[in-house]
């Protein structure tokens, strides 16, 4: 094997310069959605800048000055914390790979309603901030609390059925358990630098292990409460639906990440080179547990290898990947795919489970791409044996 | 003024051989969705045959040699009783007024999705069966339960999003406590027959109080839980907005009736006959209460009248009321109004709440009629001075 190549290392680290900026792709202009180019993924941080968004409605606008944070629940007087005051407690930093609970929704069939995301409605930053479990405890919560809603600035119309009565507030609630819990933080930083207006400054939630739409941006209200919270995105949206021990068919609020790994390169119906080795790179991340295996297969399901795990585990964060392809001599049609397993023994389904509805879009993907005879690319992904 | 107009005494009842049949309305044919046209309201029982019929999905194939209704939860073993032994149990009759939570849906503006019901999907039968008490006691109830969840052999998918994993079950929950008062029957019989097959055949739940979507038909299982039953009818369908006590917005299973009058003749558009005496006549119904007082407006709302209320107060039944409205001289369009108030001090809203969705439509509804010069018209609603 020719060791040459610059990127069949296991360092987890490119540098950013390495890399020719890529874009956000534009989902929806107004309000914001953006999505990260999967396949520009190059390192285990992602860019401030290439950190894809999701907004339900347009960003709220802060004063850090006036800004306050009001925690209420269970007959409790309400709590205020001024921005001031909350960036000189003790903070935290923790390492998150953050998922909007719709992430490749493009690739179920039939269609379904809702943004269409690829691959890069995902990505994974260092969070700072304040540990949520020292609000509360600062605030008091009352005994039979169980829940704790999380609610933001930000306002808007539902116009789909069924339709708001006028503007209403984005909100999402959280087991207390899971509130409680060290690694959930009020954070005022995104990778060292002040969180930016599009991902939710002064303050967001994070909720590492839960889907993106329980980190609650541009964060205004915590309220604690003794029954669960009913919220639009809690009943009508962000649901799926549950039936376990002969219970009648529920919708239960999406919360936990499930198991998944993406590939970032080869991209869908990339050329690839035929005789080669080709450098096979991705992502893999899960809930409340860490990446145990990623496994690729070249052949269609037929037979899987081991791909290697790149960097140390992290737990919430995403794992980076990567296996040496024998790409085949005869050129054509292949189909590449790659699944994750958790320490918690789960594994990526094949099929498609129609109780996930438009969420928690997990099953394998088969990445198509062209085998190719070609000599000289460039590429920095393969090299000739 | 003058006695022998055969429809201006207070008796609340004229049997059914006095007016003409008349047929229901097709909202929708698969399934079966029928209005009862509320301008041939003549009886505080409605016929049968008059009954309207909500169906969401076909009618299920019932045969009570083999039909069996289950009670579970709470980790018990289930219970079964057979229909033979449910209808040797000590039984009550109840009357209840019947009310479909979107009837009135035509009236909103902007249209919305849903059945178009105008006034019609209402009606008040007598029902028999046994107290779910007494089958809930038989079963036994384990503590911490809270809620009792009514499911039905109906069984179909959902289209629109969330689209369901396939067929599902019709079901309801409500709480514990109504569930063990003496007035909700598992219901066998109605108006003295056996519930026909559009209606519930062999046996429906009858919550009286509630509307119409927690009388839950073709019943077959029960099911005790110690936590909010999540079913899609409970979170995505048949849910209003509320918001109280500075909470956040949420999504709220549509429950108890609110209290409605609505006016049975003159019909919209009707003619009327000027400088005359017209019976003004309909019904009104509340939820965990009494019809207090019915009033009438005859001038667009800038004057109430207390209309008279007939036969007597019959805890979830409808009354039916009356109102001798002497009619203007001019001929002309005039609008005519009718609102209810129950022993609670509800009265119905003069505008439409938002917070309400497609649900509960009970603001107070204009009656255009004409006031047109007739002659010997042999109308029984009005006589002339």
């Amino acid at each position: 094997m020719n060791n040459t190549s610059p990127n069949q290392g296991t360092s987890a680290e490119t540098s950013a310069s390495e890399k020719p900026f890529t874009g956000l792709i534009i989902r929806e202009k107004e309000p914001e959605n953006l999505e990260f180019p999967f396949s520009a993924l190059s390192s285990a941080i992602t860019p401030n800048e290439q950190f894809f968004v999701r907004s339900h409605f347009p960003v709220p606008k802060a004063d850090p000055k006036t800004w306050q944070l009001k925690i209420e629940g269970c007959g409790e007087p309400a709590f205020e914390l001024s921005y001031e005051k909350l960036r000189s407690m003790p903070s935290r930093t923790v390492s998150m790979v953050m998922e909007c609970a719709g992430n490749s929704r493009i690739f179920l069939s039939p269609k379904v309603m809702g943004l269409q995301w690829e691959l890069g409605a995902v990505g994974n930053a260092e969070w700072t901030g304040v540990p949520l479990a020292d609000v509360l405890k600062r605030a008091g919560v009352k005994s039979g609390a169980m829940e704790v809603v999380l609610e933001g600035a930000d306002r808007g119309e539902i116009k789909k059925e069924p339709a708001s009565p006028g503007k209403i507030s984005y909100a999402r609630s959280i087991p207390l358990a899971k509130a409680m819990s060290p690694e959930v933080i009020l954070a005022y930083q995104m990778n060292g630098e002040d969180i930016s207006p599009a991902h939710g400054y002064p303050l967001r939630a994070i909720v590492p292990g839960h889907y993106g739409m329980a980190s609650v941006k541009w964060l205004n209200r915590i309220l604690t409460l003794d029954q669960p919270f009913r919220g639009y995105w809690q009943t009508s949206d962000y649901t799926y639906w549950n039936q376990h021990n002969g219970m009648p068919i529920q919708l239960l609020p999406v919360s936990e990440v499930e198991v998944k790994a993406e590939i970032s390169r080869p991209a869908l119906y990339e050329a690839v080179p035929a005789n080669s080795v080709y450098r096979m790179f991705g992502a893999a991340w899960t809930g409340e547990s860490e990446i145990a295996k990623v496994e690729v297969s070249v052949d269609g399901a037929k037979t899987w290898q081991t791909a290697q795990l790149l960097g140390d585990s992290v737990k919430y964060a995403w794992r980076l990947w990567e296996y040496h392809w024998r790409t085949p001599v005869q050129p054509g049609r292949h189909t590449v795919m790659a699944r994750a397993t958790d320490t918690r023994g789960r594994t990526q389904p094949m099929e498609r489970d129609t109780h996930r509805g438009t969420y928690m879009i997990t099953h394998v993907q088969p990445i198509e791409v062209e085998v190719r005879n070609v000599r000289g690319t460039g590429s920095t992904d393969s090299y000739a044996i």
